[in-house]
């Protein structure tokens, strides 16, 4: 069995990551760490991880095959930097090592980067994008909640040179986004039956988005008109996109287009009808639907997915089975849960 | 006291319109109406109207001085036609009267319409765009939840010529959008924790929202690629609306051009925050937020709104005040509730 | 126009209060104060009262003719104290003057009274009870959320005689009612679609209960054992009571019992099918339902209410209305906004 | 591999059933029914099912080792008839066979029963309480939803004798347990932010909890009060259960009585500190939580699961693995999905 650590047990994304390796085939989940947990069970923190506790220590104590961690940006590299100096496989589940450009970085998360050396070995955890880079490094960097619906939905029609290359994502998050945090904004009272959009002036996660799109183009680089909205719900994001046809294709060709790009997909998958959200609650689905507006010459392409699941956590163990050669849905086949 | 209807109480918008009458300072509601439940006092249907509680009947059985109907399309012109051939003043929250070109509305709602000849006579019922014709008219058609939010949203923007000719309206609405149904996609175990997006081959609102900026423009026509959400709240629509910018204009102006336009409006409000659906709950207020993302040279205007207040009931009771010559805000004084 | 103010308008509670006494046609709302929010608009703290907006300030600016405390406690008696002294009318929503027994309060809320004095001056705020006394106090303690929907509904059996004295008050409560503060426990993550008991060890609301039932009954102290529990939901308490029937009473008896100890009354209402929360959603009104289960010779008394309404801020409005002699409706005229 | 079929895989508690089924290590899932869904996929029904989709079928088409039955009453025992009579093993989620006395099922159900002769080789398929007679059976009668939580919570104090017999169960619950169906009264906006009781003259699992607790007894039968509350969220039954004490016993006999009883059980458990149900979330756990009021000489027992898991289909999956002689766990170890 593969030894694995998480650092930073506490937050969602880290006890997810718990509650799926728990049952993992391939893999012992060794140590876990926290920093005002330490000391505590992990199930004195989360009563639903009762069966996988174990004590939440300050640091990894175990020597370990790989390493996920957690922690937020500039945090994260911080304590990675040591295990990834020692060899030890790394899945990033911050924003570390996600952006390729330097300054871009440096200039939206307003850090500066604790180890900028890794930013070329690190490769973005898409695997629908990057398996076979995957396969090759010791560093992934897990993508953001929101790139990871946008890319998959409009990876295909960028690909396939079908729509212009100004693009718009409008996603729609569950609050479990934001994090296990004690703010007032993110209280129940206040986000219960409410609905708004923030960061209008420019959210973290748009450069991945152009970066990754942009990648895939061969008509320069894409730009990303992202907007994101807090939904009442706990999990969940939908991201509806909108782009404007660069040639004249039918919806015959559109359905090919993005058939064809995720035949063999494990996890992303086309869809007959708009997809829900609580059709991927707990799982590692992405759900894709893609539709022509003809008279206004429109591709409208909506995505569904767990934003702790293949928005964080559950693509984080994907990329770890890619990593390390195990099959790639080892410990991601429970079903969504729904109702 | 003017006396008032109200047919097709027992809907939400119907029971919406019975709460605000019941504290209206110039308005007596003397007659309900109900198909289903005529016979019932009003408080079986909704115990919340205990106080206002009257017998529904199957017709309007008072005189009445204006009346509303909030009853289906297509059932509510055939209702109304004879209230409009009395004279009798009437606020259509149904479909009926909204859309001005005959084959549109045919070819949308796949009836013959019962009445067209009224068609021409009937003023969409958007006040800070129609508030002259309105005080004008025997016959207000109130306008759908999403378009009064789309509209006022995009309103100022359109008729100073700053965008183009194509728009984006991404709209996320509370679930007592889809009226009081007893339908399985609409029960709580369904939608609660979920989100998806639905009529992506075309919504009825789609084309009234096309004729009202089409009329503020002087460029052409505006097309409207709209999609509806729907979100797990009961009341509420935010709506998300993207244009490319036609001119040079700088956030300053575009704040100016808001400002202006809304200058003397009671309830159409230019926010400096982007605003949430539940800063209106309850009320006919409409919050508007205008913003530019400079690198796309887009226009980012989002707008909140109850879809049962000033997407429905409340716009209503508006529009009756304009028309009939009350105080505009008659009625309408209480302030949202919050949380 | 009497002149009054708020102190702490910042929680939800005092915002509650502003909300209602802006469109309160007796009085006019002149001073608001708030410590971190001090020198704010009002409408920057809460949007929604945007068109009752005024600075807020860090203590009581004008000369009032009434104030309203929505301090927490101890804090609450410190400030009403000199307003108190000076003769000002005061109606403290916080618990400092619902208890008639100093030891009792000093344990639950392990503080020292900081105005002993005044507790016996107090009038415990339910006016279905206490309306003669309020008519002649200056002081009345608003009462706790859970104890207003109690007492109202044991009162009748309990001053009927026809129950034993040891009752169980198994309470549901919104999350509104945790207030306004910035929690991981009150999360929106943590609580959706969430349900769960708490105090178990017992809740600082247990002695009201205790004190204003014992006062009713000829038979010695009420024993009240109190659970309370938080579902996911932002406001409402409801309120399921159980009682041993002392007496051999049919359920005629109990409607009548019931019907008459609340047949005047504008806001409790006995109502003839179980109630539910959302039937008072910002309002005054609590709704009361009581029934025999007869093989277990039980009584089963349920009751719904806004734990922000008739649970705290309308509630004061009421007592307010009351204590000044203004109509006993005066503010409250506001139908509960449902769905 | 052990071949399972599932009779009305359409409602939720059959489409949990094919969840969790579809990733059992023992069985392979080879038919199910619905009726009007009956030529559909699973997966068009249930789009979360897309992995363990296969033909809906009106019958059980293929040869079936065991048979789950999720049909309403009646209509189960007249499908199952044919199945028991061949001797093929079956769990019955319905309340067919769940009371032992004929004219109890026929007086409370309101049917006549079709074939009352199986009801005393069907044993009531609570684990922790007839684990060797469900090993011994060909037929279990999967409790109830509420009985479930009810007779865990108070078993060890029935059985230990402390408490008298008469106790109070009042239970929340998801609205999920009131099944896929399309009313009005459980549609979203009806039922969020909204909290009321109902079965207030009586609910038909009261017998259930009857039946099994005063099998625990020595002191005679047990009196169930028993009111069920509707919660606004999707899953998770909360009962909170009162009893007198009838013996002096302190809180650490209270803790030794319930741990030891649970003491080598794998789903039920005693927790520390009052559960909530969100942490059993798509599990087959029970949590349980007793305390003292010592005051009122009261036990409160506090029981947390999930409706659709132990509360229903993942309980018949524990019921099979015990009948079957499987692991008991087996298929049942994925963790609960939190937040």
């Amino acid at each position: 069995m593969t030894r694995v650590g998480i650092i930073n047990v506490t937050g969602y994304a880290g006890s997810e990551l718990a509650r799926i390796l728990h049952n993992h085939p391939d893999v012992d989940l060794v140590s876990v760490t926290g920093r005002s947990a330490a000391g505590k069970q992990l199930s004195e923190v989360y009563p639903h991880l009762r069966e996988a506790s174990m004590t939440i220590t300050p640091e990894i104590e175990e020597s370990v095959d790989l390493v996920f961690s957690a922690l937020p940006h500039a945090a994260s590299a911080e304590v990675l930097k040591s295990f990834i100096d020692d060899g030890v496989p790394a899945v990033d589940i911050s924003a570390d090592f996600r952006l390729k450009d330097l300054p871009t970085y440096e200039s939206w998360y307003k850090v500066d980067h604790p180890c900028p050396n890794y930013i070329e070995t690190a490769v973005y955890g898409v695997p629908e994008l990057h398996r076979s880079e995957i396969k090759q490094t010791k560093l992934v960097a897990n993508p953001g909640c929101f790139p990871t619906g946008t890319v998959l939905a409009l990876a295909p029609a960028v690909q396939a040179g079908i729509v212009e290359s100004h693009v718009i994502s409008d996603c729609k998050s569950g609050v479990s986004g934001a994090g296990r945090s004690a703010k007032l904004e993110y209280g129940f009272s206040e986000l219960n039956d409410n609905f708004s959009a923030y960061a209008l002036s420019g959210h973290r996660h748009e450069p991945e988005m152009s970066q990754e799109l942009s990648a895939l183009s061969s008509d320069g680089d894409v730009n990303v008109t992202f907007v994101p909205h807090l939904a009442p719900m706990t999990r969940g994001i939908l991201g509806t996109h909108y782009a404007k046809l660069s040639k004249d294709v039918s919806q015959a060709d559109v359905d090919a287009i993005y058939r064809d790009f995720y035949a063999d997909e494990p996890f992303a998958h086309v869809v007959p009808t708009p997809p829900s959200t609580k059709q991927t609650w707990g799982s590692n689905d992405c759900l894709i639907y893609a539709t022509i507006k003809e008279d206004a010459g429109t591709l409208v392409a909506v995505s569904a997915l767990d934003n702790l699941g293949k928005g964080a956590a559950s693509a984080g163990v994907q990329n770890m089975n890619v990593m390390l050669g195990f099959e790639e849905t080892a410990g991601l086949e429970a079903l969504p849960v729904y109702p």
